[in-house]
């Protein structure tokens, strides 16, 4: 880690920076990773670095969706392995849905490193090695596990591509995606679109598994039939559009 | 370089990311850097990806600045040298302000790589090893020239840090900064704000030098005085509104 001055005004972002700086090192986040990290920043800034009423409801159906499906996936890239291992373990055991490490730059050794870290922050079982699969994408990124988001009704996909989001939602598949940017064409893409720093969702989603567990099928099915996600996209433009005129009048 | 797919909608702006991610793994862009690029992306993109009427004002201000100086510099960190080296070094020839390395997470070596990179894109001479003068800053970014920055009265600072931006300003110098984000507070500090990339600002004021050569003293502070940041700043962050507005639209 680098040194930091404590009264630095941005000390607390700088240092989730170092985090992922962090995961790089350690050989499981790619450096195309931490500038799509710096993105995530930016809009993050601009949403107010919290979550707003139309994320959480979107985490809400997300974990409706993801606890009312026969063979949920959760995928997990190197961003989200570095910054919410223990986070993703936790909700893979409280909603029954296995993780499946799945990259855009994949190497077969970063894919084990991030099976590894997984494991070593309690998951007892990671797909993604077996790579017997492929979703109709050029490049190695259309490569899957046919045990696990081939055969997947529903996946969640936290920071992914465009174009892997597309191709999954061809397949039919209901896809969630954590995705800061409102604008992006995964956003636009995906069933349920979460808009919210991947830190602050899991949590909320590891939350909402708890309490949502008590409802039967019917109940959960209103919960996802009742959900718009053109509204949620619409709601954090908006909420980005609130923040951009209350700072410039400061 | 990693393998982008020809076909994907976004590979301009990955091909970017793969330059910088270059810069690190020449030794002369930190990993920290790479996710302040993706912030600027991010603004880049709600600007619309080019050179505003007020950005381009800002731009011909901060030149007749330059050309104005007794003592100017032109600092450069770890991104501008791996997006901008051959630029930097044309903008110096044609103002006469000697370039000088300044880094937020500094290291000898790494300031010396930046210095070689930048001779070896056509710089005869490159300030920045002799490290014989202090700001009024904690950390080692406090770290100058005396012969450059610490007795500049005009530093042209590309994508610098808030604290640093104010220390010069707090000296009495006139501070020209390119950040694309309106909002931060090196863009509130500085004397000149000018909210572009820096690949396409850079290129406007090598263009805007031969143009302002013409000019005698009496024209060229015209200029200078005729220029309101405070205006600069706003102008953005309208722009910003309005892209948003209208991707929201459609």
């Amino acid at each position: 880690m680098s040194e930091i001055p404590k009264d630095h005004p941005r000390y607390a972002s700088l240092l989730t920076r170092e985090k992922i700086v962090e995961g790089v090192e350690i050989g499981i986040t790619s450096q195309q990773g931490l500038v799509a990290q710096g993105r995530g920043e930016c809009f993050d800034y601009l949403t107010g670095e919290q979550t707003t009423a139309s994320a959480f409801l979107a985490e809400k159906v997300s974990v409706a969706m993801l606890l009312l499906a026969e063979r949920p996936v959760l995928s997990v890239n190197g961003n989200a392995a570095a910054l919410v291992p223990d986070s993703l373990v936790k909700l893979s055991d409280v909603t029954g849905a296995p993780l499946e490490v799945n990259l855009f730059h994949r190497t077969e050794e970063r894919v084990n490193r991030i099976i590894d870290h997984l494991k070593d922050n309690g998951a007892s079982e990671v797909l993604g090695s077996k790579a017997d699969a492929r979703l109709e994408l050029q490049h190695s990124r259309g490569i899957v596990d046919s045990e696990g988001i081939y055969n997947a009704d529903v996946v969640l996909v936290p920071l992914e591509d465009g174009d892997r989001c597309q191709a999954l939602v061809d397949m039919g598949k209901s896809v969630i995606t954590i995705d800061l940017n409102p604008l992006s064409r995964t956003s636009r893409t995906a069933t349920v679109t979460i808009v919210d720093n991947v830190v602050r969702a899991v949590d909320n989603m590891i939350d909402l598994s708890s309490e949502l567990k008590g409802l039967d099928e019917a109940e959960l099915r209103k919960i996802v039939n009742d959900y718009d996600n053109s509204r949620t996209l619409s709601d954090a433009v908006r909420q980005m559009i609130r923040k951009l005129e209350e700072l410039s009048d400061t």
